[in-house]
């Protein structure tokens, strides 16, 4: 199970909105077929693994890492598959939470005669698919929130300068993010002060798209993220119902998406809904102070990714990651869990999950 | 040797201002004697483990976590009992930086045809006595600035509310730094806001001196560290020459020293000039963002502990560990070395080394 988890890695970027999977055949001992879910659209990674075996699977052990499917979705039914090809015993990592699957797939092989043993490996299999489990049971993005600070949690200076927080190493593993997730969000205060391109910059790797909330529709028509929409899909959330004003932008290849204004703001729980319903399952949220707060007094967040770099910036006046109202009282925090640590060059990365019992609490 | 630094760090939080001493004695492969410097004052490491000698320590090997001392101080030379034992190798972790002794006592031994090895386990045998190596050689404290912040970076919520922000488990690790340093340093804006004990609480445990900056004298006599500093030795830093107000403090037992006036603070690099006088060896700084800025920019903190909470306050009025005029750019940022990560209950402290190049150049 620990190689098909492998395999299914080797899937991430890639499947959304399908979920990573990897598949391991093995017989009297040897494993005789691997395969994983590449590319979304393509062959699932029980086909994949069947089609690689080097000797005849009939009376084969199949480890995979998610139940397999029993629906017609772009490809047939894998657990077809795994009877034609008459494997005697099926073991599984995490169940499949689509309403389509979800024990169906179990139900049907173990009418057809074969062994099924489940959760193996459970935990790990159902990390990695965090993505997958959450969209396909909220039709909503998973959201992470990242943002790169100080020891002394800034973000940025008191004149808003911000290159550099981190060092290389961290920042490469941004890029590594701004591939796994579908889309990256960034707010119309990220865009006037930096005029990022909020692409990936690693090679082989896939841009995400990338979601300008801008309640007002100030956004410059010169900025970078516009004048490359052609190239890379870039969606504009706005309250900003002026159709001509709009018409600017969808010219330059954006795509203007309108939403109700809430507190001030593009309503983010209707943004989410929206996007989930274009089979966005992820956002890499790279908001500043005031974006951050709005999206995790919302409710919308299920995890932070805090950089932390040894180093100092000191000012009353430096930018901090979460800004906005805040909380009142300790007690009131939003809460993490999970939480780990790992060291990027001389960074720090803390990722953790958010609670989600005080949803929209706040 | 690992030992011996098992045994130096019993006298932990006694010692002060002398360093942590840990050694032993083997002869034919067995352990015959073992010892550490248990508290100021009393006898060294070396003359411990001699007197703990279960057999005749002639001809044996001794090892010791710091250079054995030369000189009369409170205490007789060690170097003295050493060769009066008979021992015949020494086996040494750090050289002792202390002018007085700092490599004599190595050529002693070694005239008197003793076998020296140096440099075992030495930069463990050196982290072990940070403060005291800073201490011997600046004649200031070192300054270890202590804070506790979300993972948004904030001390307190935008009401000013702090308690708490982490858990019990790292709570508890903060008493024992209060016990391991020599005295504790809070600013007014502590004072007024929380009216702290500033005391060590846990069983067994030396209550540091408290030093308390107030650049205009404006603590209210009733404050708890006011009201107990004959108790709990309490010195209040101003610059406030106000005869009859000092004599109010004085009478309630606190020890009111006057400094000069920089910036508009109290002159902290005077300040630790005179407090290492005052044979004070190390400071907890459980600053706010004002006075932390005031230390991290005048340069006298050596050490950064952030003890880090799985919790978001958002709020862009809420406080930073580090406030004040801050940096203008990234480049200008005081850097930090040498972190590493301590997982504390669901928190995590990371502890780095300030660097000092900067050193007074902000």
């Amino acid at each position: 199970m620990k190689i098909a988890l492998q395999l299914a890695k080797k899937g991430c970027g890639f499947t959304s909105p399908n979920p990573m999977v990897g598949a391991v055949i093995v017989k009297e001992g040897r494993i005789i077929g691997q395969g994983w879910h590449e590319k979304y659209g393509e062959a699932h990674a029980e086909r994949n693994a069947l089609a690689a075996c080097t000797e005849n699977p009939k009376g084969a052990t199949m480890y995979v890492t998610l139940e397999p499917c029993c629906h017609y979705g772009k490809q047939p039914p894998c657990i077809n598959a795994i009877m034609e090809a008459g494997i005697e015993r099926v073991v599984i990592g995490s169940g499949d939470p689509n309403p389509l699957v979800s024990g169906k797939g179990i139900q049907i092989l173990k009418k057809q005669g074969i062994l099924v043993t489940e959760h193996i490996l459970q935990e790990d299999c159902e990390r990695l698919n965090e993505v997958f489990f959450h969209y396909i049971q909220t039709k909503r993005p998973f959201v992470v929130m990242k943002y790169a600070m100080t020891m002394d949690g800034k973000i940025s200076t008191k004149t808003g300068a911000s290159k550099w927080v981190t060092g290389e190493t961290a920042r490469r593993h941004v890029a590594q993010q701004r591939h796994r997730y579908a889309a990256i969000m960034a707010g119309i205060g990220t865009i006037l002060t930096d005029d990022p391109q909020l692409t990936c910059r690693i090679e082989g790797g896939k841009n995400p798209i990338r979601i300008i909330c801008d309640t007002t529709l100030r956004i410059p028509l010169s900025a970078n993220v516009v004048s490359t929409a052609k190239q890379i899909p870039t969606i504009i959330a706005t309250c900003c119902r002026d159709a001509e004003r709009c018409a600017l932008y969808e010219k330059k290849g954006c795509h203007v998406l309108l939403v109700e204004e809430r507190n001030g703001h593009v309503d983010l729980e209707q943004l989410m809904y929206l996007l989930g319903e274009k089979q966005i399952d992820s956002i890499l949220l790279e908001g500043g102070g005031t974006l951050n707060w709005a999206a995790l007094s919302s409710g919308i967040v299920q995890k932070v990714q805090a950089y932390i770099a040894p180093k100092l910036f000191g000012g009353q006046a430096a930018k901090t990651p979460i800004e906005g109202e805040g909380i009142c009282y300790p007690t009131a925090a939003f809460r993490l869990k999970n939480s780990c640590v790992l060291p990027l060059g001389e960074d720090f990365l803390i990722e953790s999950e958010v609670e989600q019992s005080v949803y929209g609490n706040h």
